[in-house]
């Protein structure tokens, strides 16, 4: 069986030995962990945010950024191809493990999550489990952590400090901006999950959306990078049978559509938990492919109106 | 001279390398022989198939996936640039040598056939030939060649077994829909074969087809991938003259166009010598750029009713 | 700090060692320097084209090409994206250095500036230097240097001859246009600098232009060349702060705008200088996304029916 961390390990030095000219900045702490900075105190980059998404997702994917356009105005877009998806999607890029120490706390994703199991229930859900002395996890945040976390999260990992690295980047950065439009697929398969689907039917996955301008506020920034993909996200997916839970798949089905993500939030009293989960984890459009049989479906479209009312475009 | 067989070797010894997390899978023979299964017992997956098709093209290609749209539908593409396309298309990728022993048949590409000359006819055509101690060969068929297959394929390339590494993906494989829209430029340098063209006047090419969803039956997915390329496939070549056989190279000039290629099949017997080749070797729209005088020249359109058609869109 | 000579030294020497694939060939000469021909007396390829985008963009970009279309009419389309925008663009990607010796001329872009300080002023502005002991240097021309030249250009960048990498390549050649398509960013930058902007405000680049077709004559290919990125180019810039003056980079806003670029400079008697500024370096359209207060701009739009004028399309 692959080993997430030890394929994304590559991807992650390379970041390190490219860090000038990606933009980014890397420091080793006194515990020999590693941490690189994607949008901290650094300006990052388009190819920075590339290599975060894809060790994100295990090294389980390409992606690339094209420019394309929405109601005529151009705007970069991400592209994705995934392997393996229920173990690069749920089993790596999904934010399955909130950090929490008396000095610091943040939702966390990446490879590392697989060593700590977390949650558990996932990791048996898609049979996967990983043997590694690195890890590598991906913070979203505007704070470093301190080391006492990092050492929490070695042991947590199983493994020793200075095998972590740890990338970080706040959500109203470029980086931030580009590994939120990165969980195209990951918003899908979460969606399964939640629905206890059987996540090892989805054999096959691409993905397609807009990246966020990058906003001054967190709030807005989550607002906008979310719409990327509720309101112009594409995800193709083939699967081992057809399952008409997918018809529900799409950000149409819920009752909060057509609106920006932003003003839902705000009218939520910015919690989360208020919010139909139906909408912040469904794209605009999906195509389905039931191997099985051929057959072939299609649901929901692009709203191109909604995500330049919410990208307050001028 | 370039050789195509040395410039494949270190893309199929990375997907040997890389077999676990690109879902396909290789094993040694005792003749020492290595077959890389890419869709008959395994899943394969985007990046393989890209892997795939540039073996099958002798190295010389750049390939990428995208997510694009079909009458508002997503779906993904493939997107290719060739380097010295008459060796690439038909030196290397052309379906041209059909393997029959004892024991197994199947239609190969790739640069193997250098080395065999199969045919003859298309490596004097061309003026070109390969040296080489190692040599690709790809199988679309979803059976494994057994051990006197090889030892035949190998003697016929005159090499030793131990150089020969065998892809095999089946039509109906995502590899196998990858594969099959890796074919749109090479269709066209087929047809100018076919009507005896000075083949090396072709510089370069780039090409555009969608990837057709997995059907289960075989010949269903002979007729949605070989759609993608008739209908929905995109060409553009540069040319050292023009030549008026030029604007007869897309499907629309085939009295058959405007069915989906599984009912004309069906319709035939299913078998290919009662179909014009015409439609089974032409791409849906092609622009031909003349650098002799700067001209340009386009002909055909992409035809979106009938690729959904095809595809079965529910 | 990043060495742009010593990120493109790399680009450089993959070049020299798959020149027979790529359809490129170097040469040697008896001071040790090299000269890579992408397109005097070879062919080139689309591969060779990214290449040499990259090198004259020192390494700091990400560039690929699919196949696009325009009014309907399937063309290839470069997309880059850039780090360091005024590092890549201006110290750079800029022809700011016309290289005259008794017995050569050609105007000179790349790395190599940045050694040799052509022109100190944009140096000063985007306050950058680099220390090198190799340097990459990109002509526009079809006629090779000579040793002395190359002698001369060693001698202004300060390094040994060995040190120096040639890239030439003339304008109607098929790295020719894949090199202009990717100025479309550059162009913006050097519209910035002429207006004496903060550069340093400019902190992520995406660009996407139309490849033209190869002409015979060097001055159509200018022409054809220019208007792939007046026409029909696209930008999306991040800057630390908004200018009224975005506004004025589109081609739109100049007075010749709408006619082919080769029919002004035509009436123009072939005379640069007597072209408005502003058309030759205004991409099309451009979106501005100022993160110090999230907010996004949008200026311009793509001009089909121009281009294809342009192109003179059969």
């Amino acid at each position: 069986m692959i080993s997430i961390n030890q394929l994304t390990e590559p991807i992650v030095q390379e970041m390190i030995q490219r860090q000038s000219e990606l933009e980014i900045s890397s420091h080793t702490l006194e515990n020999k962990a590693t941490v690189i900075d994607c949008g901290v105190n650094v300006r990052g980059s388009y190819q920075a945010g590339l290599m975060y998404v894809k060790a994100c997702l295990g090294g389980l994917a390409t992606a690339g950024i094209t420019t394309g356009h929405i109601n005529g105005i151009p705007f970069p877009f991400l592209d994705l191809t995934i392997q393996h998806p229920p173990v690069a999607c749920l089993g790596s890029q999904k934010a399955g493990w909130i950090i929490k120490t008396d000095s610091y706390s943040a939702m966390a994703s990446g490879p590392a999550r697989a060593l700590a199991k977390k949650p558990k229930k996932t990791y048996s859900s898609i049979g996967y489990s990983d043997v590694s002395e690195t890890a590598v996890i991906a913070l979203e945040s505007d704070r470093f952590p301190d080391i006492n976390t990092l050492d929490y999260i070695a042991e947590i990992c199983g493994i020793e400090p200075s095998g972590l690295t740890v990338l970080i980047a706040p959500i109203n950065s470029l980086v931030g901006s580009i590994q939120i439009s990165g969980r195209v697929v990951t918003m899908v398969l979460h969606s399964l999950e939640e629905n206890g689907s059987d996540l090892n039917l989805i054999r096959y996955a691409t993905g397609r959306s807009p990246i966020a301008p990058v906003k001054k506020n967190r709030m807005e920034a989550m607002g906008t990078t979310n719409d990327c993909n509720i309101y112009y996200g594409s995800v193709c997916l083939t699967t081992d049978r057809y399952d008409p839970v997918y018809e529900k798949l799409i950000s149409q089905s819920s009752p909060d559509y057509g609106r920006p993500f932003y003003r839902i939030f705000k009218e939520a009293g910015y919690d989360f938990l208020k919010i139909d989960s139906k909408l912040a984890f469904s794209p605009a459009e999906i195509t389905v492919n039931d191997c099985s049989t051929g057959e072939i479906f299609s649901f929901g479209s692009l709203n191109g109106d909604v995500i330049l009312e919410s990208f307050g475009l001028h």
